[in-house]
């Protein structure tokens, strides 16, 4: 807990002797894995994935130099996509969010306990009502009105707040269409928690749906935000059961008690550089 | 366990006075209700359902006239969708099957268990393979090929064989494409699984769909076949977790377990008067 | 949900007839039933159990009258352990805590949301810590400090708090031990939640057992507290799955998540008169 | 899945350099590794255990020579416990059961569907009752009668019909004591499924335990049999939700389920060499 860590994400073109040298690089540089997960996917004749953890205390060099000997002597011969990250760099995370307090509370309840993994830089909202909620947690809280008329306008907004400020941002149930120029300004870097169990009931009132087509069984979705609604990559999900008991306001608690439970996941995940995205899936390394 | 015993299966429009007059009348005639089972949809001003089990060996008159005298009684002023159903009388169930015999065989022990509520009276499949297995039970055992050119004369034969052999027929991963006839031949009588959490994956090959999907809970599914694919009531679903490391193959194979298991339980039900169909819904009384 | 209903609690000897007795009275008298939920245990020659709710806005007689009737006309006959709650009569909670504070802020927002069934009526602590946190929800937190030497005096004080303010009493991880005394005070009204899936590792530190164990599945149990530690009639328990990744810090982490969601239920299903407590066993008509 | 592998399974004192001694070993060699996995247990210092899988079919030298060189080259500098095993060499697996069928028939039939990892040499019963299913699957049966007086007799003979026959020992729900002999005579190669979730429910009748203490979920665990009943190192344990409504019979039916799901996933892990066992502990490397 209290060495200094470094985590190193990893995907590239599989072939032998991927592990042997990113271990001997590290164990010549003094560094102790102390995690070490990978994956390989089959597809396109073989994709490597790979996480580690290392102590950094006992490194021959500072990290930077660590980084710019790795892309030489590891990256570049085995034209890798990587990123390495130190654990003093935790992760700042900016929320969007509507009327619904679930999700947000708790993301700011999981990180007052230490066990978001991250840090609640900023909340941003469409309504001035959480403001309070969110202040009393010690986090700045912002009212961007967001409406279809005005949407250029919110969102070169909220863009102006969150650059610089965060590098993660969660749709907590924010109740707002987000244009492709938002999209595209934070790539793999915006989570969106969808009230169903992907790809059953996409868009709008998704309990509505399930309580109309009578499943036996409800779910929600954590997943990254892409151009297509509600079909980017899939992080995390989770399901209840129901019956013909539920009501739709039935399942609408239900679904927020797995909302919740799977956005904090999923942002933890991130957080903890537990995610690689490729192509439209995820490998998590939890 | 010894009592003999029936089983009442009400639907009406919702209205005061219903339990008091079916529980009287059942009281009058020295029924002893053992299981009471009731629900309430909101829907179209209010729809009743009930399900009663009750012994039968004190009944002041034979079952068939308590059946005349509910029909007056009760039944005819409430407006009731109603079934009697004696436990001496067992559902006899007829199984469809193609090659895959995983949910076949769950059913065929959970018979020889005396767990499944009914009898499996017959195997019908369009491949000779599973003969031995299916003999080894002692149950019938029919091979009818069916193809799309040889579909009407395959399905009549179908018909033959179950009609008077059986109450229900369930399609055990039986892979052919079942006519609207022949759907239409046993409503709310035929029960399928399908290998996906409907409504996601609807159609061929759901594992792949959900593999290509990168979903981390991968479902089964139990309805009763209506003429649209896919689409009937939803009797029973579960799901597993998998995640990156699932190959669609792993998803087969857990699939597999998840298939069996659901589609005994459907069954079960279904033998044991549990289910009521609304709309395109199911009421399980479990 | 806008008309006024009541909730009928039945526990008597299993005979023919009670479903009659109990539906006809209601309906002479003008109660529309909307939920009926029944259970006979086998033990003893048969134990029946009912909850049923109805609407009292068309009642012949006021609700105390009816109160009367019904154990004149229905109990007495029936020898009936029964309860009359009317829906306008909410329950309330106190709460007592020590430090942790993840199951009283559960219940805290659940209650806000309207999701809780009951209303907080106070907080009490050994511990004047969490107080900003309570009073920011507008309930009142009254700090108790409580240790062995003057577990009388602390307990005298609780007593005082409590009775009169609340109808339940909720130990939401209050790491205090309760003396017989304060068990008789509140029986079958006092609910803890013990972070294992009881019975296994009761008593202390259950996380840690449960990572010495090995086990791969930990839980959480919501329980009424009796005079023996740990052994009181379980109401609701949930697990989570481990691995052997998972640290004893992991498992406290996992743990918090199950505590919170399984109080949270026994409080609702306590507050919305859904348990009937049977010798060391509890029916749930949930 | 055509290529031939090898499965590395190392267990040692925690210090930097494993990985990459391993992994350059083997690149050195001409071994691909497909799949890594690691943990590191804080415990004692830090204990390291992973298992690789690599293909064998680009080795420069013979796997005897291999393993020769392991030992020489890695294992010792290291202070490893280790186990080379090629894919080619799959266990075999003996069943030892009474009547209750069900955890054998998922065995033998996981078996038939290629899914259990290894292959079921033979079953022996101290009843005869299961032979002629038994030796429907072509497998060979044994009666070996058993009881406390003939003890001795009958162990001599179930060490002489496995010995030599198989690798692993599985109690499929076998309702004979097993002395420490017969436990000494297999470590670490005995499984067993108690009908309950581990530590709740030791000894006799554990359904009858649960329903007396009023659970509200129920489990199965396998686990490695030792000298103390029931307190072996954990494989596997799974549950099941029960309510007030469950029957003991009730939960043996639902309990039958959890057993051979269980057992199966235990005995393919084992199979499959994902099993180290530490101390009391299991590290499942799944």
């Amino acid at each position: 807990m209290t060495h200094p860590r470094a985590i190193l994400l990893v995907q590239c073109p599989d072939r032998p002797g991927i592990v042997a040298a990113i271990s001997s690089f590290l164990f010549r540089h003094g560094a102790n894995i102390t995690d070490f997960d990978q994956h390989t996917a089959e597809e396109e004749g073989g994709v490597y994935f790979t996480r580690l953890e290392f102590q950094t205390d006992r490194l021959d060099l500072p990290p930077e130099d660590l980084e710019r000997a790795f892309a030489l002597d590891v990256a570049r011969p085995f034209a890798m996509d990587w990123r390495l990250t130190l654990s003093s760099r935790r992760k700042r995370v900016a929320i969007l969010v509507s009327k619904h307090d679930h999700a947000m509370l708790e993301l700011l309840w999981t990180w007052k306990r230490g066990d978001l993994g991250g840090d609640v830089a900023l909340v941003v909202s469409n309504h001035p009502d959480l403001r309070p909620a969110v202040e009393a947690f010690g986090v700045q809280f912002e009212h961007v009105p967001n409406t279809r008329e005005i949407r250029a306008e919110a969102e070169a907004r909220l863009g102006e707040l969150v650059d610089g400020r965060a590098d993660l941002v969660v749709l907590a149930r924010y109740m707002q269409i987000v244009s492709p120029e938002l999209v595209a300004r934070w790539p793999k870097r915006m989570i969106n928690i969808h009230h169903s169990f992907l790809p059953a009931f996409v868009g709008a009132d998704p309990y509505r749906q399930a309580h109309e087509r009578g499943v036996k069984i409800v779910g929600a979705t954590a997943h990254y935000v892409t151009a297509e609604l509600d079909a980017g990559p899939i992080i995390e999900q989770d399901v209840g059961r129901v019956t013909h008991r539920h009501s739709v306001d039935d399942l609408k608690r239900l679904g927020r008690d797995l909302e919740r439970r799977v956005l904090a996941r999923a942002v933890r995940w991130h957080c903890e550089d537990r995610i690689i995205v490729h192509g439209n899936k995820t490998v998590v390394f939890d």
